[in-house]
């Protein structure tokens, strides 16, 4: 089978695991729980959890205790999706080629379908104290990093340095741009992994290392990302290209220029690799999706 | 010391700890942390931390265990505050006389303080696995019952019906307002005595007592509200008053008269009055706490 094939393989897997804890559209509250659902199943590669799940493989995971986590940590970064498309932050009208949860429900009922994802992460999540065979102390160390990479010392801390700034419309110097990609993009790539790790049983080195490994495939992802608005394809990608720039915004590529930006992420996914490759445990499919992730196409 | 002494005592005592879990406002994302802070910092008596920590006495509960609930259960509901005065929600400007969070910050950082708060809920939460003599059975169920009650069975459902029908410009009927008032006001006293009765041992039977007496609790409160809205006096409010005629929102006081709504407060305060005297521990001051909600003229 195709890496392709694998990939999409695992996708639908993970979707299947999502869909399952997704609420039933009925009762007094069905429109925000609609709005939910069409932000949940706008798509997507569904990285964050199949990152998760290939760890936890790596690390000799069994059972089903890492499914509420995969869906949590989907909805995590589903929410803040459809916060950041919000009128008032971004204001993007579509995301994937389909339109946001904002002009779909109206802004009153997105912002109030981002609180409910976010709050849902964390009622999804408590359930893998139930599964047979779940060690509680992982869990609840898993917990507490999907929490804490979540908010303010993780992912709700770039967004809103970014915003910040945004809105007060400076631009941001090197340090900034750095934490702001380590935190908006890298926390939830690194809780992925330890997540994936912890419920597994890789003690705290381990954990540590995956961390670091977490940090990197982020920032790669980052700046691949920032690339593509540059030299992207409108259809592969779903959004608009050039949007950076019609924004004014300081990017990875804006500050060092493309060529640096190139090399900067093949360099930052090797060194994830030289990581990843350390650990006894193999995954060979791992491996090559975060090389996939430097130089794609989508 | 008089009732109102006590009352005054226990909601510092409760601002103490929750005020040790803020975070320090420096960093990149000082802007949010300050928004905030500056949200939790608001006032207000602090009901439903008092509620569980009553209830948590009432049950013979010991230790620190609690505190990290306490605050979780403030920072919940300081969340649910900040985004429903959003100018997209209800637009309000003033709450307890002073600036609401998007009036002072903006609305995209209102938006992402209401998320810090929530993600940082859930975070503190988790802390009270760590304090010595905790019960890790006893803090799963209690992290259950904290976010099932504020999300879409609860709270956030309550809350999007509400705002739904508003949208909509559309009156609910008898059922649709009962649902609102029993989940936007009422879920959250409900896992309060919950949580009370959980961390300190209670059983399941006197959980789901707990449950009822917090969902008679609820709506005698929603309902005072809705006549202080008609009777009370702007200035020990803090708000404006008559905003719901305003609004032309449909109140419990619009649906069944001032007279109905002050007898029907009375009936189901006494009816939890009854629930809370019949456990073998005893509380006065929880009951005293009860009975000054309804006929308050604050």
């Amino acid at each position: 089978m195709t890496f392709e094939d694998q990939l999409k393989q695992k996708t639908e897997e993970i979707e299947r695991i999502l869909y399952s804890y997704l609420p039933a559209e009925e009762g007094f509250a069905s429109t925000v729980i609609s709005a939910m659902n069409y932000s949940v199943k706008a798509g997507g590669k569904r990285l964050r959890p199949i990152f998760m799940k290939e760890t936890f493989r790596m690390f000799g995971g069994k059972g089903k205790v890492i499914n509420p986590f995969l869906a949590a940590q989907e909805l995590i970064h589903t929410y803040s999706l459809v916060h950041d498309d919000l009128e008032v932050m971004d204001n993007d009208a579509f995301r994937r080629g389909r339109k946001t949860t904002h002009v779909v429900y109206g802004e009153a009922m997105a912002v109030l379908a981002g609180d409910g994802l976010l709050n849902m992460a964390y009622e999804t999540a408590l359930k893998a104290f139930e599964e047979s065979g779940a060690v509680k102390k992982r869990v609840i160390r898993a917990m507490e990093v999907l929490s804490g990479k979540a908010g303010l010392y993780g992912m709700l801390g770039g967004q809103s340095a970014d915003v910040g700034l945004e809105k007060a419309e400076k631009a941001p110097d090197e340090q900034e741009l750095r934490y702001i990609h380590e935190n908006k993009t890298g926390a939830l790539i690194q809780s992925s992994l330890m997540i994936g790790g912890i419920l597994a049983g890789a003690d705290e080195e381990e954990v540590e290392k995956l961390e670091r490994a977490g940090l990197l495939i982020g920032l790669a992802f980052q700046i691949e990302d920032d690339i593509l608005d540059v030299t992207g394809n409108e259809e592969i990608l779903g959004k608009p290209v050039g949007s950076d720039q019609k924004n004014n915004k300081t990017t990875y590529v804006t500050m060092y220029g493309l060529e640096r930006a190139g090399l900067d992420a093949q360099r930052l996914s090797e060194e994830a690799l030289g990581i990843l490759g350390g650990f006894p445990g193999k995954n060979k499919f791992l491996c090559q999706l975060v090389r996939s992730l430097v130089g794609r196409d989508r």
